[in-house]
């Protein structure tokens, strides 16, 4: 096991009805607030006049930014900075899923910076100061509510970047699997591929003597694999929608990669198509990972595949081990499909010719610290049999 | 899954070396520290000339209270209370095992209350604030170190209570596995009972839709068999130390019980006996488990225990699951024979004579909402199987 420094301050209220302790919750920090949402979805499931009713039963003044896009976009952080200097607010309260989120932590940053905002994006070690957070969640997929980080897109030069900062994360999230009842099949599906994706950045990795991690990380694999399947069948499933919730933000706030050591490749694969096609993330990620584990799995990678056959899909142990890789590796295909997710990228409008530029933008010099080391080559291969 | 409030707000800095950071944590809250520790062994093992000279190279003052005793006793909490006023104390550094960090605790709260600390131990309600608390842990059993508890005695009245306060979690913890190198094989055998007895505790619920903490109470529980044998084996195992230091604190820092609803019942048994005889709370606890886990099969309880036998000790899922369970429970008394731990109550000098009168001291009116209901004749029957 890796030394690590442990620090997992949000406050979760986590469950039914727990939108009760908004008021109190964001009173700790201020009596002025940025509310930050995207489409209609708050207004149509009330959670939106329920909320404006608890901040207008307790004095708590607010302002809005409604419309942030899947895919954030800086102008978006540009505009909430300003409503924010411009109204003194004092906490941002996010509303919504990641996107939403991850917009806003930016936003609570971008306040306390003088420059523009995306230099927070592309130099994280510039960010300092940042506006109390609190969240409510509305959609199972991205663990911003539990974690430091945050993606922002310019799509004017097709940049899609992570950023982030210990004091990004959230000061308090409220997760009421309720809020997700609503949620349609293929952003359920997508959600939950993004949940698995995840793990699978931080399960796939050489350390020893990391069992705690590595039984946490399958045991969130296996409820993801129950329980998305059912609530894309039966959507007010109150334990399916409470697991995958709890599963989102185990899947990143640190848990299950804390003491282990690995860099994360299929993400920054993906963040090139969204940042190029604009397509759905999570959906970006479920077309691509089978074809990274493929190509990944050799003789010195094989082990672990071959464990999470044994111990995610149920595969008999007494197999060969490459056996039991390709198995596992083909099961977390098909469970994507079963799940309704495009399996190719010309699906997805995704064509041959910007495949070798997004493998050239995809690549970092860390890849060659991966799980299977990548090179640029490498990732427009990956590409390629993902088509 | 039930509702919940997550807050696990105590920073770990975990693993070698780690006591490079003890003078930047300390400052954050003071320049005055209390020192508690228990008897000689961080003289022994070096750690505290190590950080007697953080302390005086970063200027930081100190006072001390050793001879903090296993089930540490109210005196102590007095005494120690009592050198905070008189030095005008700022944090309170505890150093060692769950003993000594929970005698810190009530220490660090007692110096804010104006009346007797025994109060704070029988009413913890009224516990309020709290000087901050920094723990180095010796010893992976409790998980004081990343939770609100305290237990304390009173040894004139042959009472052992349990007390906590969301206050009374500390800031930080340095948890290096290498300060566990020199844990006798009797103690590292009763702390690993011990964390393993945290997780039934929690573990045996009939909450349905729990599958997140089912699975990482179940992982945590093959790291405790795995490693437990492995560090009495070889005591200076890297991989074995740090996982069970990890699950020590996992066991009982609220991951695995949020979102759960059952009454612990085999601890405030095992108080009992720690009261009148002053036994190691360990050894307690694994004299009592399995004869509270036959004693509580019964045809509403036999899907966990069968789940418990099937996930944690690999057992054959097409048995009857009655057999399923009665192995696993066998499993689970030899596996604390194996560490050499006594399995009967009569070897550590407990009579008859008393078991009455500690199974009454025992009981209590929310045994009745427990996996299996208990009252106080149960609680009776399960002492005199267990003698």
């Amino acid at each position: 096991m890796e030394n690590f420094n442990y620090s997992i301050p949000t406050k979760v209220y986590f469950g039914k009805g727990q939108i009760k302790n908004l008021a109190a919750i964001i009173k700790e920090y201020g009596n002025k607030i940025l509310i930050a949402y995207g489409g209609g979805s708050i207004k149509k499931i009330g959670l939106y006049d329920e909320m404006i009713k608890i901040l207008n039963d307790n004095s708590i003044s607010y302002v809005e930014l409604s419309g942030i896009e899947p895919n954030p976009r800086i102008e978006t952080v540009r505009k909430g900075i300003k409503i924010c200097k411009e109204n003194n607010v004092e906490v941002v309260l996010a509303v919504g899923g990641g996107s939403t989120i991850d917009c806003a932590k930016v936003i609570a940053a971008g306040v306390k910076y003088e420059g523009d905002p995306w230099d927070l994006v592309t130099s994280p070690q510039k960010i300092n100061e940042v506006l109390p957070i609190v969240t409510i969640l509305t959609l199972s997929a991205t663990g911003s509510e539990m974690d430091p980080h945050a993606v922002i897109s310019d799509m004017t030069t097709n940049q899609k970047l992570g950023t982030g900062h210990e004091n990004m994360k959230p000061k308090a999230s409220i997760l009421d699997p309720e809020y997700t009842y609503s949620v349609p099949k293929n952003q359920t599906a997508a959600g939950t591929a993004d949940i698995m994706s995840h793990i699978f950045e931080t399960y796939f990795n050489h350390t020893k003597g990391v069992d705690i991690q590595d039984s946490t990380a399958e045991g969130l694999l296996r409820a993801c694999i129950k329980y998305g399947k059912i609530a894309i069948e039966n959507p007010k499933d109150y334990d399916a929608r409470a697991n995958l919730m709890w599963a989102s933000s185990w899947a990143i706030n640190g848990l299950i990669s804390y003491g282990t050591n690995s860099p994360w490749v299929v993400h920054p694969m993906e963040h090139e198509l969204s940042a190029f096609y604009d397509i759905t993330h999570g959906v970006g990620l479920a077309i691509l990972t089978p074809h990274w584990m493929k190509y990944s799995l050799d003789d010195t990678t094989v082990f672990k595949f071959a464990q999470y056959g044994i111990n995610v899909w149920g595969i008999d142990k007494n197999l060969d081990k490459f056996e039991i890789a390709n198995k596992a590796i083909e099961k977390t295909s098909e469970f994507f499909k079963e799940l309704g997710i495009p399996s190719t990228l010309r699906e997805v409008g995704i064509k041959e010719d910007k495949l070798e530029l997004m493998a050239k933008k995809a690549m970092n010099p860390y890849f060659k610290y991966a799980f299977k080391p990548l090179d640029e080559n490498d990732i427009l291969k990956i590409f390629k049999a993902a088509l």
